[in-house]
């Protein structure tokens, strides 16, 4: 590992399907990769981290740079955030203590605005990047991660020490660079919120119907009406992107709802929260988008339908 | 029961809780009621109809005019149709069967068209009428119907060989008079179609949502954003029942919303439909209302989103 000391170093807050994944794969690549864990850090420190892939095979871990406490951990360059978003408050802390004084901080979580907490509660010094994941991943057990499909990362700045577009610039493409090194495709994106509401086109039928109905993708693109409800889901994210100065690119819901036809049968990972009775992402994945759009003058009623009825079922599984 | 036959002879077709509640009110106030059944027919002939009436207390009907196929029942001057609507066009030819040859068939089901299918499949000689149930039954085994409140029972004329308006008139006032004298509120409607939109208001939200949800009706009325959607659905059949030419009585989604919350705790009948495994009556309830607001020009998006979520739910529940 004597490469890895001239790489820089990474820290990964929140160790689930994301985090593992990712973490694993930066690891294999070479990079000096801290894990940060909570419930299952005695699973991982003693038998590492694993990660079922249908792309990659079986890749193992061990043995892990694992920490129970954030404080124990040496500063880390950059820190990839996986946890839930609905953390965010708790995590900012352990972020700040386990960040380097420039560290860039990049939040692999859905939905709109979930940076913002963050932002407000990290350091000024501490650069501030959100990060879009194209993946199939969910948690088999402690330290087990399943790897379905794809595994891009497509990042943005968000906020912090450098208004300079350039400088902004050239540190996205240094957080691309990290994954491509570590064969993972992954796009520098000029607009984060953009980014973010192209993201929702697929986040916003799927995860909220997979709740909803207890149904996996194959089960939702093989019903005609969930299929119907689906296209209208996602044309109600465009025009509400579009309300808030976001166009889509041509096409775009379409081409994500065949990409849907084609992918292996799959769990949205709202569908996992619900089932192991954690908050869901509603807020992120929901509110603010439906809040954005109608500020802009757009409702989304399909939208907020499917909203109210994720509210109800997200109080009364807690 | 001499006086039984000076009034008009009645048969129920679909003996579940709506024509077991009104065919033993009915019996009990001295009518000459037959009751036509299927699965139930053993044990209403060997038991009799109980009727577990949390307003009227305990009433046992016993014996029973009980009648397995309709051949064998005597002509009857009113039929009341209790059967789901689903089943409408099997249950034609049994009404034909049943009905003396001016025979008054009252359609007491929710939703929009049930009368048209079995108005093309019944002699043109027979009066069709529709009845709106405003009272909360279901049944709680075989023969026996739990009545939690209400009963009114609204009617209007829907088609039969009368063209004339006050003949028309004259006959919904028969049907509600054998109601009122069976100790039911019952309204003779000027207009069928307004009055089953203002029955819409309450079986749209209510109705999808206790099966879409899981949840009775004072779970409903308890969480701020079912409630929020209730009103938001409720409002939406407002404005499509307008579009179609039929306007509301001035605050009545406000009215309905705060009986709901008034009444005792309540499955709705679709609720129970889903959890025996039966169709839904989807195409009454939400397609029909659905199709007729946008041929008038209004879409109702949010019912539109509940629809489809129901009609995946129907599909894989059979």
């Amino acid at each position: 590992m004597t490469t890895a000391s001239k790489k820089p170093r990474i820290g990964i807050i929140g160790t689930g399907a994301i985090g593992g994944f990712y973490g694993v794969m930066l690891a294999r690549a070479g990079f000096d990769v801290h894990f940060l864990l909570r419930s299952e850090f005695e699973a991982v420190a003693q038998n590492g981290l694993r990660v079922e892939s249908a792309v990659h095979g079986e890749l193992l871990l061990n043995p892990v740079q694992a920490y129970a406490s954030a404080a124990d951990m040496p500063p880390c360059d950059w820190l990839l955030v996986g946890a839930k978003s609905t953390a965010n408050v708790e995590l900012a802390p352990l972020i700040a203590e386990a960040a380097a004084p420039d560290a860039k901080v990049l939040v692999l979580q859905n939905g709109l605005a979930v940076e913002d907490r963050l932002r407000a509660a990290l350091p000024d010094s501490l650069h501030v990047l959100g990060g879009l994941c194209f993946i199939c991943v969910h948690r088999l057990a402690p330290g087990v991660v399943a790897h379905q499909a794809f595994g891009a990362v497509n990042m943005g700045y968000h906020s912090g020490p450098t208004a300079n577009a350039d400088a902004r610039q050239a540190i996205v493409e240094e957080g691309a660079a990290l994954f491509k090194a570590a064969g993972i495709d992954s796009q520098a994106m000029p607009d984060l919120q953009q980014a973010r509401w192209q993201k929702l086109v697929w986040n916003v039928p799927y995860n909220g119907l997979s709740v909803l109905l207890q149904a996996s993708t194959s089960a939702l693109m093989t019903d005609s009406y969930s299929r119907e409800l689906i296209m209208d889901l996602m044309n109600e994210v465009v025009a509400g992107a579009e309300a808030c100065g976001h166009s889509m690119p041509e096409g775009y819901a379409a081409k994500l709802f065949a990409t849907t036809e084609q992918m292996p049968d799959y769990w949205p990972s709202m569908y996992h929260d619900f089932r192991e009775k954690r908050p869901l992402e509603l807020d992120a994945i929901y509110s603010r988008p439906l809040a954005a759009a109608l500020d802009a003058g757009r409702d989304m009623p399909k939208i907020r339908a499917l909203f109210q009825t994720l509210a109800f079922i997200d109080f009364h599984n807690i």
